[in-house]
This record gives structure tokens, sequence and C-alpha cells, in this order.
């Protein structure tokens, strides 16, 4: 990732006297003063530029189109959709705008929410469709304003379907693509990137193909900055298009779609809504087996790697954009085939970074919600900066509630049934629950031979890191000290490390031991006896429910716990461990035992009482071992404790 | 230095609708989102705090006065004499007001601007006095504006010395100190600390005792902070002034002002100048031995001392408070003997801290300053804002011109006679030139039997740090790379290390080795070639005089070279490699050729055209070794570069 070009410039002293002449080096100056150290240059650039860069570079790149789900339940999971296949390192994901579906509304469903989701809580680049037709110049405004709101960037600009068969023009409204287009840059200058359609056989309703393509060119004219094709069978077809469109004079990156078969019934429906004919061959191998889906999905996946290998051979195509129909399988498939989906993802930061435009200096975040990245932003949305080389320099620390503990896109992906299976449908103590924790840390059934995926504070079975610390973490939780957050102290691995690495290559990344429980008063008396003997080694914060704090931090300052150092940059220390925060974190950490598991039982239940008492008489804990290089001694701070118990 | 006390308090929940209830964790939230680590408290208190803050430790301290110099060349040995007692860690020094010598004027030898060296550039926390008698209001008021835009905070207000024989009251006048106090409350608020003069004997003039103890209560009750008294001979003299005033209601702090004896006409004039009777059983001791200086300075030290011991060992004193008579010899060797003196005084940071308060946030510099931190501070003095975490913040980013390099506390401190004989009365060639550099590495002789204890870019005898590096040094001299400026790489020594230590103890620091030179631009033209090799690993920049510049710098993004991880602290990391400002500096290391070297030789000679030559041929180049955790690859670069010479 680090720019490797030598770059020789000329500049001149860079006294002041010297006024208009040294306008290289100011240039170069102002370059060097933002606040942001450019550690993925993907955060700082327009979609447009990141294309450009790509492109220049001669990488190849893809990018996936989803449609909006029909329910909440749907929408959760598309979400995690968006992680999973965010991992493989797509350019942009584009959503859909399903003018039937209320688009632009705050339903969780909506085109809207759905790509604010994956710009602000996946991190993923992300284009919003919009259609005009049948539209008042009003409400388009409007979305587009609450796009640029929620910090989309980027739109696909459409017509839509008309409202009847027959398609008739409105005088004074928007008629076409280009009006949209056109619409956009008139209203929002050159806020949004653009994209549009374009068709290589032509669109059906057309007078001609040619007339189609010069269509095509005054979209591009009005200001659109590249385009997406519709589906094809054959690569002729786009490269065809293609050169088509370079001889008029289209030179914006023209981005092939890609539609890898999936089904049969989905081929049909395609097919009928776009009007596009399915060549012979293609009808010859699909019909015989049309009732197979793993044969017609194979044959898809075949196909569409043979077309795509081809269109990259071709040296014109760079990206490639794939229709997903909102299913995982076959265009991962395809993508991995094609070795264009990223095994091994670089992390630019320890944590997923938000797409928002807003946020991209954000490079420092409390490691408190490390397992809860999605309600760190959305309590943190209301920012107006972010914290940005040093989490002390935010100048917005307010934390904003977090009222519905079932915001959809924090909602557990488990129902009741299977959460009471694994927290226990009764408990009989505080044992109880200390068990349900030593199973998930173990990944061993639990007494009714369930596996516990998940936890309150933890949405997802235990990170590659924890499972380093296993062994401890098991041992310390059979005896009450229920852990919620963890990492291994590092001292100076490679960026690169497939665990604990992230950041540019070729840098050294770096981590104080820490961990974070609740436990009994009982034990954190003794715990605080103990902690007098690692002072200045170990700094630690209590507080249980009612804000009651016990601190050796000292002035209440962060303590950085993950940094990196690269070539050639400023050091980077993307986690902190702050004392004030932590009072923010603390009421959404005990508010999860109310909320997630107390209220799956009855009131008054016995089960219900003992999760309450916990909720009500444990404390939270947090500590950190300053002295990295050393062998982590928080292991025997807890082994302390016990001693000192017995 | 950590702040070890354990603090418990009850935050209420930190939810913003909880409005005025959360008080406690508000103002707590504040005070840990300054922009500053608190790496070191003092730089971030009012000297009164410190005083208080010092006492609650129980810590002893030391304070020291110096009179205004009467000559540039005195004011330039005055200066270092700060930095060099200043190493000593005093409280804070005082510089007397001369009414004669235009003391709050601009010339290099006043009052005023030895207390602005002395703050600015020697990071010394500063008194100023000021005397108010025959003085307008304005003037004072001038004065004291003057004193604030300096960064001077705390003023020593004195009544002075009548202009007559006779002193005579003035209507609508400062006839006493405490007009002056009340004048600098009411003008300026509580913006300054206020210091006034107490005298265990009475004043003079005072009417009595009593009286003078009444006069010293009203000067405290109009606003002053601590009483300096004048000095006195015996220790219960000071301490039954002290109980008196704590009788009369006087709490404020009260140092005793200590004179150690230092011959025996300094003595006689002080004694008639604060109209003092020196004690029977003194006087029997010095007249024997008045004509021998180094008898009565040895008996002035022992005195000095005993009597210190007894004002410490009451308990009711903290803090003492040296008159030095711009003298270093016998204060010091008090402090020694006290143990106050402190022998291996912890740097905050790698450099000199300014103590100017616009500057209380400053924890980055670029390196390149480092030996002529004097010169940053001046470039930088315009700045409206200091980088604060990382470089990048700064929002100031020109450097101002230094026109003036004889600007008086950048002045050489050998006169050109000396640098002659030390950098060679006739060069014959750029290999002399090469051989001044060597001995300056080395400290052999030069041929002509002079050692080279300084350079126009170092003033001082190479740093103990550079030292580890000498043998590569001179190897590397001798051939032409004519070094200015290196750093060893440390991969995680302790904060305490005698030599690469800073910051806070129980933390770790950190370097990436750095290497700055000269060299002809034949050896740029192979060095360029052996880089291609060490890409990704070492960065670095190459310019000439004329700001051609050649850089792998990715995005000019400023390097991290000197960087610390501290207990319950974010990460400091005060030293960087900045492409952009080593523009600023390289013309001031190519100017420093010709205004300190070239300068010495006749227009024309031949000397002086081979230092021409080299300034307007020779690259400057900076390289940094990123890989500090590796053996520094540096020197090995170098060989590369010699070995594809030859």
């Amino acid at each position: 990732m680090v720019n490797e070009t030598q770059h020789t410039c000329s500049a001149s002293s860079s006294s002041r006297s010297d006024g208009g002449s040294s306008s290289g080096s100011e240039s170069s100056k102002d370059n060097s003063r933002c606040s942001t150290p450019v550690l993925d240059a993907d955060r700082h650039e327009r979609l447009r530029e990141k294309m450009r860069r790509r492109q220049d570079a001669g990488d190849k790149w893809f990018s996936l189109e989803f449609f909006p789900p029909r329910t909440a339940n749907a929408a959760v999971n598309l979400i995690s959709r968006f992680d999973r296949m965010g991992a493989g390192g797509p350019l942009f994901i584009d959503v859909t705008w399903h003018p039937a579906g209320d688009p632009g509304s705050d339903k969780e469903t909506s085109s809207m929410i759905i790509a604010n989701t994956a710009v602000n809580y996946c991190g993923l680049e992300t284009v919003l469709h919009m259609t005009c037709c049948n539209q008042t110049k009003d409400d388009i405004t409007g979305h587009l304003q609450k796009a640029k709101r929620l910090g989309l960037k980027n739109i696909m600009a459409l017509r839509g379907d008309p409202a009847g068969e027959e398609w008739e023009e409105e005088v004074d409204g928007f008629n076409y693509a280009v009006d949209l287009v056109k619409h956009i840059r008139n209203e929002f200058d050159d806020y949004f990137d653009i994209c549009v359609a374009g068709y290589p056989k032509g669109h059906p309703e057309a007078e001609s193909y040619e007339a189609d393509l010069r269509h095509l060119k005054e979209k591009v004219f009005a200001g659109a900055d590249f385009i997406i094709t519709q589906l094809f069978f054959r690569p002729e077809t786009f490269l065809k298009f293609m050169k088509d469109c370079q001889a008029i004079g289209i030179t914006c990156p023209i981005i092939p779609g890609i539609f890898p078969i999936q089904g049969y019934h989905s081929l049909r429906q395609l097919v009928k809504l776009s009007k596009l004919e399915v060549p012979q061959e293609i009808k010859d191998v699909i019909e015989p087996i049309k009732d197979n889906d793993a044969a017609i999905r194979n044959y898809g996946v075949e196909l569409a790697v043979s077309m795509c290998r081809e269109l990259l051979d071709s040296g014109m195509v760079h990206g490639l954009h794939f229709y997903t129909l909102n299913r995982e399988v076959a265009t991962t498939e395809v993508l991995k085939r094609l070795g264009i989906w990223k095994e091994d993802p670089r992390r630019p930061l320890p944590w997923a970074v938000s797409a928002h435009p807003k946020r991209r200096v954000e490079d420092v975040r409390p490691i408190f919600w490390a397992s809860r990245p999605k309600s760190y932003i959305y309590r943190t949305q209301e920012w107006d900066d972010f914290p940005n080389g040093r989490w002390g320099n935010s100048s917005s620390p307010a934390f904003g509630e977090l009222k519905d503990y079932y915001l959809f896109y924090l909602k557990s992906k488990s129902p009741r049934e299977e959460l009471l299976k694994m927290w226990g449908e009764e408990l009989t103590g505080e044992e109880s629950v200390f068990e349900v924790f030593t199973c998930y840390i173990t990944g061993e059934p639990n007494r009714n031979g369930y596996k516990v995926t998940c936890m309150p504070w933890n949405d997802d079975p235990l990170a590659t890191e924890t499972n380093l610390l296993k062994d401890q973490l098991e041992k310390v939780n059979r005896r009450g000290i229920l852990t919620i957050n963890s990492q291994p102290n590092i001292n100076g691995k490679p960026s690169t490390d497939p665990i604990v690495g992230w950041g540019p290559s070729g840098g050294y990344v770096f981590q104080k031991a820490y961990l974070e429980f609740f436990t009994s008063s009982e034990i954190v008396t003794a715990l605080l006896k103990v902690l007098k003997k690692y002072e200045l080694r170990v700094n630690y914060h209590i507080v249980n429910v009612k804000g009651q704090n016990i601190t050796n931090a000292p002035d209440l300052q962060p303590n950085a716990v993950t940094w990196g150092i690269f070539p050639g940059r400023e050091i980077i220390q993307p986690t902190v461990v702050d004392p004030v925060s932590f009072l923010s974190w603390k009421d959404e950490a005990f508010a999860l035992w109310i909320e997630q598991w107390a209220k799956l039982y009855e009131e008054e239940s016995p089960s219900r009482m003992i999760i309450q008492y916990i909720h009500d008489n444990y404390y939270l804990v947090n500590l950190v071992d300053n002295d990295f290089p050393l062998e982590n001694c928080l292991w025997q701070v807890v082994e302390d404790t016990f001693e000192l118990l017995n």
C-alpha cells in the first residue's frame, strides 16, 4: 500500500518572501499538513478516483449488487452477508431502488436504510440506485439530500420502469436518466459520483442500438462518471459495445454487469424483465438440467468464470460488476476462481472502518466496543468530528444513548428459543452463569448439549486472537471472572501477521495485554489488594452499575493499547482504554444483562432474578498490563486474587 | 511522575438525558478531553501550583536569581549558564530589573529580553522582576503587556530604589510595591503569578520590624502569591520571621533568599546595598582570608550548606532561593551537597521544551533542528498553535526566516580566531573539509593540533547518544559523507535509560535509525542506485540548495523516528522526519556553510571558494531505516554506495 513511486519535484526556497514562486512546495505542504495519515488511500478517495488508481496500477477489481430485503429478519441476514462478502474486498456494492418498497423511507428494509447500513456500519463504499420517472423534483431532491446526510456519496441514476405497460413522456417531469444526472449536477454540483446504465444490446425501448449509444453519451456528457452495463451472455457482446462507445467519444470506465446463472427460475424471470434473449447454446445446456439447482449453479459459475476471464484477458476490462441476487455462493465461487476475491484482506486498522465521509479521519476508538462496532458507530453518529491521532483530540465527547437494544443492525441473529438453549432454560445460581461463559470460551457443549456460540456482548464466536488466550480464559471464567473482552500483549509483530496484523506492510504492530470482565464485589475487594503490588505496571478501572468508579488512571488520561509503526508514517494508535468513555460503555455493558439475557425469562422467575442480581451487584473491571515487552501479568493478578480469597 | 493516587469518584450515568446531575463525570471528562497528554505536569501548571504540589509531595526545590549582563558577549555566556544550571532542575529562575539598563527594551541585554530567552529558548520557568517607583502607570502597563506577549507568567513586584539619596512619596504615582501588586491584579486579573520581597530583619526604611510585617501582609492581601526574602546570615533570623508572618495571618509560601558568600568584595558591596550587618562570627573568619578567593568561597559554601540544612530540617522550608550573582560554581556546589541538584534530570521529551504558555501542548518537532533547538523555537515563534500528538495536526506550517545568523542566542560561543583554528586557516580542497568533520567526530586534534569542538550545525560537542555511532561516523566522514545529525535505532529501552531515555518512568522508548549528511552529487547518484534495493525499508530525502528534491516519502507524510510508550498514556512521538519542513531546514543548513564558515575567509580566497563550491553543489541527504527492530542498515547503505563507486 505504500506509494513506492519516487517523485522528483523542484521546490523553490520555502521562505515566505519568495511569494508566488513557491507554489510547487506549497501544494505539497498542504498535502502533508492534512490532519489524516494516509494509512489507506481508499478511505480518502472518491469512488471514481479509486477506479482510476486501480486501473493505473493494473489491479483487477469487482463490485456487488444487492436488492433491499422484504422483511426485517431478511435485513439482518443481508447485513451479515455484507460483512462476509465485504471481507472479499469489493471496490463497492450497490443497492437497488425499489419504487414499490418506499425506497427513501426510514424503514429498516428501505433502499436508503440498507445503503446507509452498508456504508456506515459495514464500512463498504456504496452506490445507491435512484430512479426518476413518476417522481417530483422535490421528492428526488429530498432523497438526494437524505442520502448525502447519511454519508452516501455515489448514485446510480436510472429512469426506472414506467408505471403502466407502455411508457409515456411526462411534461416538466423527469423522463430519462439523463434528466436525473443533470438534476444531481445542478443541485449537488460535484458532490456525488454518478453511475449510469449501459445496454450492450441496446435498450429494449430504444429506436436502435446506435440511438441508444447516443443516449448513453448524453448521460455521460451530462456528468456521469462511469457506466455499469446490463447483463449479457457473451463476452463479445460487451467488447463490441465498449468499442462502439469509445468510437463515439465515451471515455469513462464501462463496467460489465456479470450475471452468474444461479437457477432456472431466476434466469427466466430476469430475462423476462430485461427483455433479453438467452443464447441457444445456453438454453441447450440448461433445459435438460432445469430441475437440478446444483447442476445449474455449477454450470452458471463455469460460464461466468470463462466469460470474465475472456473480458479481463482482453485488456479492456479492469472491473467486474456482479448481479448477486442477494446470494453468496455462486458469486463468491466465481470471484475465488478468478483470483480476485481477497483471501487475506489487509485490515487498514484493527477495527472495521466506517465509510462515512465524516469519519474518514477516524483512527482511534476505545477498545470497549471491540465486539460491538456497529453499536459504537451508532452511538457516535452525531459527533461532529472523530478522534484522529489521539483520542484526546476528539471534541465531540458525548455518546448517544442506545435505547433500542433491538435496533435492527444490532439485533441478535439468534431467536429467543436458541438463546435459551445456549444460555439456559433455567438458571440455578450464579454458577450456572459462570458455566455459560465458560462454554462460550471453550466451545464445548453446555450441560444440555448445546454449544454457546454467542453472548450478549459478543454476537459472534470467539475471535482468532482471543483463542490465543483460551486456556487462561477458561480457568478464570469457571471461577467467576466473567470475561467479555481481552487481547494478548504483542511486542512488535510484522504488520502482515495473519492474526494480529493490520495497516500497510513493512510495519510492526504492538499491543498491551487487556482483560475486561464482570465479577462479584468479593472478588473486587481482593483484586484491589492485589493490584497495589502491581501499581504503575497495571492500570485498572472498576465500576458498578451505579457508577461507583475506582481507577488509577493518571489524570483520567486514555491508555493506548494497540499501536503500529509503519515505514514513512507517523504512529497510529487505533485503540485506547479511555476512562471517560468506559463510563458510557458501562451503561451499555450492564444493560445487556437485562435486555438480552434477563428478559428471556418470565418476570419474577428465579432465572431472571439471578441475572438481575448480577446486574445490580457485580462490577465491570478492565485491566491493562503496561509492560508489553514482558510476559502478560494479568493472569498472575487474577491468580493472586484467587489465592488471597482462599 | 505518574499520579499514583487511587481516586474513587461516583459518576452518574453518562447519558445525555441525565442533564445536570452528571456534573461529576462531566468535569473529569473535560479534563481528559484536553488535547494534551499530561506527560509532565510541570508544563501545565502555574508556578504557584507547582510550588504547592512540590510541598504536598514533600519535595525540596530551589530557584536561582540572575541579573542582566552588560554586554552581548556576556549575554551569550549567561544563556549557556541558563542551559547548564537549568539542567540541575531549578523550580524557576528570576531575572532582576535594572532601571538604569533600559530593562523593558528590546536590547539583547535588557531584563525583558534575558527573561524572554530564559523562558522561550531555555525552557525555564522564569520570574521577571519589575520595579515601580519613578515610573508612570502607562510605562508599567506597557512592560507588563510586553512580558505577557513574550510568554512570561510571573512577576516579582518591587518598589525599586529611590532616585535620590532619600526617598520621597509621589502623589498619584506608584510609591510602594503594594501599588504595583494592585495594579497588576487590576489590569491583568489573575494572569500573572506575583512574588513580593520579604525582609527577615525588616526593611531598612521601615518604621519598625512590626510595621514592615504589616506592609508585607498588605502586599500579600493585595494579591501576591508568594514571598522571597532578602538575604540573611543566620537560619534563626528566617525562622523567626516566618513564624511572625504566620502569626499575623500570612499563609502563602515564604522562600528564604540564600546568599553563598563568594568573595570579599561582592559581600561588602551587597551588605552596603542591602544595609545589612554581617555577624561578627562571619567577619572573624573572613577578614584573615580576605585576599584568598578560593578560601572565602569554600567557607561561603560551607556556611550556606549548613544554614540550608538547618532551614530544611526545620520542616518549615520547602524551597531555597539562591542569589547566584551570575556565578555557577558556589551555588551548584551548595545544591549538590544538599542533594537537591538533579544529577540525572528526567527529560520530559527528548528535546528541550520551551516554557512559553502557547507552546505547552507542543510535543512533536522535526528532527532536523535537534542540534539547533533555539533556532527552531525562533523560526516557529509566530505559530498560532503547535503540533500535538501528530506533526500533521499543526495548522501553522510556515517557518519564519532566519535572516540574522548572528541572532544573539544563536551566536557561536567561539570567536573567529578560534573557529579558524578548528576549521582551518586555509583549506586546500574538499578533503580538508572532510578532515574537519572527521576530527569533530573523533575528538582528535586536527593537523594543526587543535580539537574541533563545534561545527556550524552543532554548537556543542557530540551528544552522548551520537557517541554510540562514533566509529561508523568517522569512517563515512573521511570519505565525504559529511554527517550533521544522526541517531541509532532503539527497540524498546526503559524510559529511564540514562542515554536515550525520556518521559515518565515505567515506559519504553523507541527510535528509528537516522542519518543526515551533506555529500557530492557523484555520491548521491550511486546512493540512489543502492537505495532501490532498500525500498520500503529506507525512506530518503535528498535536496540541493536550489531545491531539487528526491524522496520516496509516501504522500509526503512525516515519518515518526522517536516515540515512547508509557503506563496509562497515549503514545508520544516527539520527533518526526517531515519532508515539507525539511525544505525549510535545507535553507538554514546550506546557509550555515556560508554564514558561519565561508565568511571566515577573505572574499575570493581559495578557502572561501571551496566552501562556496560545496554549498552550491553538494546535496543534503536524510535517511531513515524503518526496520527499527533489526540491525541499523544505514551503514550498509553507505558501504554499498562506496563499493558501487569503486
